[in-house]
Parts: structure tokens; C-alpha cells; sequence
């Protein structure tokens, strides 16, 4: 017989999980530490099948929606009830590690298994999913939540394969992506558990971290164009140097981001000079720009300054700016009450939390469309992230779960 | 018979000399303008039997020595006495210009056919060059200048052929390369014509450039080692961003080659950046230095205070740099005696003119090391070379072939 939740909580078995977090491991691994398994390729295939088998040994009925989603799920007591959704990814980028994903998925599987052994039932029911490409631009979760065009499931992905092809390899049918539709309404609530992927919790020796939101992000191309001119004749004053506008420009964007307090992160990641040569005044230069906050319209205010000061530095040896948008993701809040409830589990487990941004895209960000949302965060030794040096600790990843299995239970619980 | 130069100075004719510019544009033309006329391809070759038809016409004895440079030689009065050379080259970079060796080397065609056809005899003997491979390295004139290593045959060129190959490709004899050295003391003296490849004439409204000398290249690749992590989840305070600390670093170099008055030019010619993804935080930069100075040791104190100030940049945000030294060009000083008579020839014809540096190299570098050596320049329209919009107008291309002319008497006139 199925019994309700007591006030002391039930916890997560953390050595089983731990060992699972290891033989995931085991697929893509790197011989430089990490693994790298991109959505749709061998070892994308075999992570997946891992999470299915372990879903089935915690008595989860497994499934693979139209949009290639793993949903393991497990009926509630009111049969009128929604779902509470929650779990993560297990691709990867290429050379990434083995923590981003796996344990937010993991985490999930083990508190439904947990669950069960200790015959914990719910009013709602239980889904614990497996999002596929996480790391490509979260598609699992954005084909489930909006209406994709026929041209965007053709979008060549990291793999080679464009995503309809790569839908289909991993045994979604992506020509009925309808069927795998989720509107607002059709769940109680969303949660992820997830590595923090910078230093925040490790730096200010926190255990949980209780994320505030999504933040947005705006990319864009920054096309220099100068006059290209022998780098042995062209006196100094006489330049029109489209690197050293880049190299200003990029110095501008650290000192704009930087002038004020506050979360915002703003990153040139490239910059490409033509034609390139060792003896040439570069005539043309491309940056590429990336501004990240909380706030969208912080966002919109850097962006204003950064174009702004970038024609400043255009007029001092005479190149002009033009900037092209890339993307746009505006920001995702998690849910107040949400959040709430998560920091009340781990309170009650005796860990210290702090609330912050998630600085990444996560799959909970398109889920916010659907439910209500919220994440949990574990610290990330180092703040390293998308590396082989990725690493979060054991008694972490165990303590990430048991927030989760708290969280569940208290949503479960909740009025929404 | 022979007779000797008046007082009254012979002139070129600069309309076949202006109509030679344009036939020889017509190998390696491109579509946008400009030619591509890289050493060792058959455009390169097509010119090439072009100006060993000019010579013949000029009656000329037209041979190609061991190093595939092309000579087309005069006899001279007194058979005791050393040649006087003088050319330029008709190889061109990947998408340059038609003026950019053509001037000096049909230059020195023209004035051996004035001379013939007015039977103006010399002491010396007239060696009329077309050094080969100029664009690539001034390897024609190196090689038969220096004693140049089996390895250093064995070099790539822009052609996709060894230099050894090219050379025997134009109708050298690579493995008896030895057969076209010239040492100290086999000439009288070297003069060369070519276009400024800057503004500085054009600016100054000066007809003529009387050559300083070549000055001193020092190359250097910079590596900037910082970490890479995610540009969303790391805090700007965290950062040890490679990209920045380029920026910067491009930033310094334009300043501290600029903080004092003079010639010296310093340029940043590309940045790469690893992994040069938008949304990661760079790890690793390499940028390409260069600096150009007609006194070594400036280009040496530069270079100091650019390490120097490299190391105050990496220590703002933990990041580090190595320079790898590149390739170093020691100047080389026009002769004062022939930069005197340059300047006499040009003031005799009425022009104007002014004593610069030439930034770019020459094969007059090389051939400083074997007898006193000058340089006559010409304007370059807005100082563009390298280009196809690279031009010097027709009339200045006889001025200068007119000094050349009466420089070449001068010297033959000349006790060095």
C-alpha cells in the first residue's frame, strides 16, 4: 500500500546514484577525461539507452515522444491530476564532461526509483524526462512547447544530421511533432536539477543553489570595415585599421559590462581579421558579440551603449560599425512559488542555499512556457564548465537529488 | 658610334614605356583588377618572356642565371670595369597591383632602349635585372647574395611549389646555384625604381622619393594562454579571458608606436581565437606582431616596452603571454653617394623631392651587401599597394624612369 510523505523527508540513495552517474560515463568518454556525446550521434544513443534501462528498473513506464523526448513515467492517485515534469539531458558538447545534464537526469530517475522503494506515492503524476539536444539549442523541450516550421526541423545539427534526420535516428517520428505538443496547462509543475557551470555556490561555500531565472541573451555579428593597406608602408596616421577598431571595441565591451554591479555578463568570443596576413593593416574585421542578463531589457540598455561606443571608436581612425543580429532568447523566470518550495527542501535538510541566475540556456526555460518552473542548482568545482575539467562532487550530486525528491513531493502538495 | 651623355640629359620615351605597363597587366589580370601574378605560376612566366622580349628588343643579351633571375646585359667601354644593375621584379602577391615591381623593372628596360637607340655609350656595363620571386621573400636577389642552404631551397612558396622547384620551373639551375653569386665588390653599384607603396609623396606633393634606406622588420607571434569556460555562467570578475587580453594588447602596440615622433610603424595583422566559439569565454589567443623601424635598435626598444607591457596586461586578468620570435630583416642603408646622385638626376629634371624610408623590402636590400646601392620612388595614388586598386599615373612612371636614367649615368660617372 502506497503511503503520503512524512515530515522526515525521505532521501535519495546517493552511492546508487553516484555509480550511475560513473557507468554514464562510460559512453563517448574521452581519453583526456569527459566524454563527448552530441545529440544524434552512437554515443548520444547509448546514454539514452542507459537512462531507458535505468527508468524501467525504477518501474517507470518508458516511452520516446514524437519529438525524440525519453519520458518515464508513473501514475498519481487523482486520475484528474497533471503531471509534474522534471529530469534533464545526458548529451553533450563535443569535449564536454560528464556533470552538465547527466545529474539532472539521473537525479530524476533515482528519486522516482526512491520513490518507489519506499512505496511514496503521489496525487500527480510523476513524468521524469530525458530532453533530447540540450546542448545544440535545447530542441527536445522547444519542439514539445511551440510550433515548429518544417524549415527549422531542418536545421543542420552538431552531429551532421539535421534535426528531423536526428529525431528519427534516435526513434522520435518527426513528422507527427504535433502529437508531442505540451500547452499551458497540461503539467503542475516543472523542476530540473543541474550543475551551476560557473563559481558562484563554490566561491560563497553554498550547497543549493535556488535559480532566480533564465537570463537572456542577444548575439550579434560586428562587421568592421576599415581600408586594408601594406603593414611595412602605411604610416601609423594614416590607417584605417579594422583589428585595432576590434580591439578597442572588445576592451569597450568588457569596460560597459563591467561599469556597473549586477550579474550581466557580455563576451567577444572571436574576432576574425581579413585578410588575415602578418603584413597587412587589416581592412575588415568581424567580432563576435554575446550579452547575457537576468533583465531583457538590461540587455537592450547594453547593446544601446555598446553601439553607441563602438562609433566613437569607429570615427578615431576612421572605420565604420554595423552590427547584425544572431539571436535573441529573452529571459525566463522561475516561479515564485516554485522557487519557494524549493528552498524550503533543502532548508529542511540542514543546506545553505542562495538564490541566483542561471547564466546558461536550460530546457526549464522553455518549460516556463507550459508550468510553473523553478531549478536547482549544485555547485561546479572550479565554475568549470563545457570542459573535461567539468567536476561536481558526489556528496553534492546526492544532496542536489534529495532537493529534487523534496520538491516533487512539496509540488505535489501544492495549490498551484 | 658611341658618344657620351651631355649636359643636356637624354629622356625616356614614356609613352612605349606606359604602353609596356599595360600590355604586361594582361598576365595574371583579374576580373575586380589587378593582377595575380604569383613567382612560379604561368602567369609568372608569361610575364617574364614578356620582359625578356622587351630586353632583346633593346638589344640586350638576355640570360637567366642559375637562380632563375633574368639579365639583360650591355657591354660597357672599359672592359675592366664593374656592372652597374638596376631592375625590379614582375612577380605580384595573390590579388595585387600592376605596379609593384613592373615600374622598376620595364623602368630599367626603357632606359637601356634610350640608351641604345641613342647611341650613348658607358664606361660601365649595364646589367638590366628582373629579380625573381620578390613578393615571395625577395628570394631571387637573396639567393644569389647570400650562400643559401639545401634546406632553405626546400622552402614552400605561395605557388604551392618548393623554391627549388619554381626555380627550375622558370628556367633556373637549382643544384648549381652557386654559379650566380654576387659578392661584395662584382658590381659598381645597384639602383632600383619603384612605386612608394605609401602616401607620403602624394601627400607632400613631392614628384620623386629619394630612398633613406630599407628599414628593419622584426615579426613575432604572440600566444596568450588564459581559461576557457562558459560565457553565460561565468562571472566577468572570474574571467581569464585570452581575447581581452589581445585586445589590449593591440590596443598597447597602436600606443606605444605611436608615443614618440618618427617612422616607426607597428601593426597587429590577425587574431585567433581558441576555441572561437561565440559563447565561450576564450582560452587561448595568438596574435601576429610586426614592427618596422629604420633603426634596429628602435625596432628592438619597441619591441622591449611592448613585453614589457604585455605582462602588466596579463596581470589584470590572470592571463599570461609568449612571444615566439618570427623573422628579423636588418635595415639597410641607401648609400649616401648615390642617394646624392638620385637626388642630382631628379633636381636636374626639374623635380621635386624628399628623402624617406621605404617600410616595405626590396631585393636593394640584398643587394646592399654587394655594392653601394639607392632607390628612387614614385607616387602611389592614396598610398594603396598590395592591391588592385594599387596605381602610380603614367607621367610619374616616366619621371621616374627619367631619373633612374640620368642616375645610371651618374653613377657611371662615379668614383665609388
Amino acid at each position: 500500500m502506497l503511503r503520503r510523505a512524512t515530515r522526515l523527508s525521505p532521501r535519495v540513495n546517493g552511492q546508487r546514484l553516484n555509480g550511475w552517474m560513473s557507468a554514464i560515463g562510460e559512453f563517448g568518454k574521452n581519453p583526456q577525461g569527459g566524454v563527448t556525446r552530441v545529440a544524434y550521434t552512437d554515443a548520444d544513443v547509448a546514454a539514452r539507452a542507459y537512462a531507458m534501462q535505468l527508468m524501467r528498473d525504477a518501474k517507470l513506464s518508458v516511452s520516446v515522444d514524437a519529438a525524440g523526448n525519453i519520458f518515464g513515467k508513473r501514475a498519481g492517485v487523482d486520475p484528474s491530476a497533471k503531471p509534474i515534469i522534471f529530469g534533464s539531458h545526458v548529451d553533450s558538447v563535443p569535449e564536454g564532461g560528464n556533470f552538465d545534464g547527466n545529474v539532472g537526469t539521473l537525479g530524476a530517475i533515482e528519486v522516482a526509483r526512491t520513490l518507489g522503494e519506499q512505496n511514496i506515492g503521489t496525487k500527480h503524476p510523476l513524468w521524469v524526462v530525458c530532453w533530447q539536444n540540450e546542448e545544440g539549442g535545447t530542441w527536445g523541450s522547444h519542439l514539445v512547447t511551440s510550433d515548429p516550421t518544417p524549415v527549422e526541423l531542418t536545421t543542420m545539427s552538431q552531429s551532421g544530421k539535421r534535426i528531423a534526420d536526428g529525431v528519427r535516428f534516435i526513434g522520435g517520428t518527426p513528422d507527427n511533432i504535433a502529437a508531442a505538443r505540451l500547452r499551458r496547462g497540461d503539467a503542475h509543475g516543472y523542476l530540473e536539477l543541474h550543475i551551476e557551470q560557473g563559481g558562484t555556490l563554490e566561491r560563497e561555500r553554498r550547497d543549493v543553489g535556488v535559480v532566480e531565472g533564465i537570463v537572456a541573451l542577444g548575439q550579434w555579428d560586428v562587421t568592421i570595415d576599415g581600408f586594408a593597406n601594406h603593414a611595412g608602408t602605411t604610416a601609423m596616421g594614416e590607417r584605417h585599421d579594422a583589428l585595432l577598431s576590434a580591439a578597442r571595441f572588445t576592451d569597450m565591451v568588457n569596460r560597459v559590462v563591467t561599469a556597473e554591479p549586477g550579474g550581466q555578463v557580455g563576451t567577444v568570443g572571436r574576432i576574425q581579421a581579413f585578410p588575415g596576413a602578418r603584413n597587412v593593416v587589416p581592412g575588415k574585421a568581424i567580432c563576435a558579440l554575446e550579452l547575457r542578463d537576468l533583465e531583457d531589457r538590461k540587455v537592450q540598455r547594453l547593446y544601446d551603449v555598446i553601439v553607441a561606443e563602438s562609433r566613437k571608436i569607429g570615427a578615431m581612425n576612421g572605420t565604420t560599425f554595423a552590427f547584425q543580429h544572431v539571436i535573441t532568447h529573452e529571459s525566463a523566470r522561475c516561479d515564485e512559488r516554485v522557487r519557494s518550495l524549493i528552498g524550503a527542501s533543502a532548508t529542511s535538510l540542514g543546506f545553505s542555499t542562495r538564490s541566483l541566475p542561471s547564466g546558461a540556456g536550460h530546457d526549464a526555460q522553455n518549460m516556463a512556457r507550459v508550468c510553473p518552473m523553478g531549478m536547482i542548482f549544485i555547485p561546479s568545482v572550479g565554475g568549470i564548465s563545457h570542459s573535461p575539467k567539468e567536476y561536481s562532487r558526489p556528496q553534492d550530486i546526492t544532496n542536489g537529488a534529495d532537493v529534487l525528491l523534496g520538491a516533487v513531493l512539496a509540488m505535489d502538495a501544492a495549490q498551484f
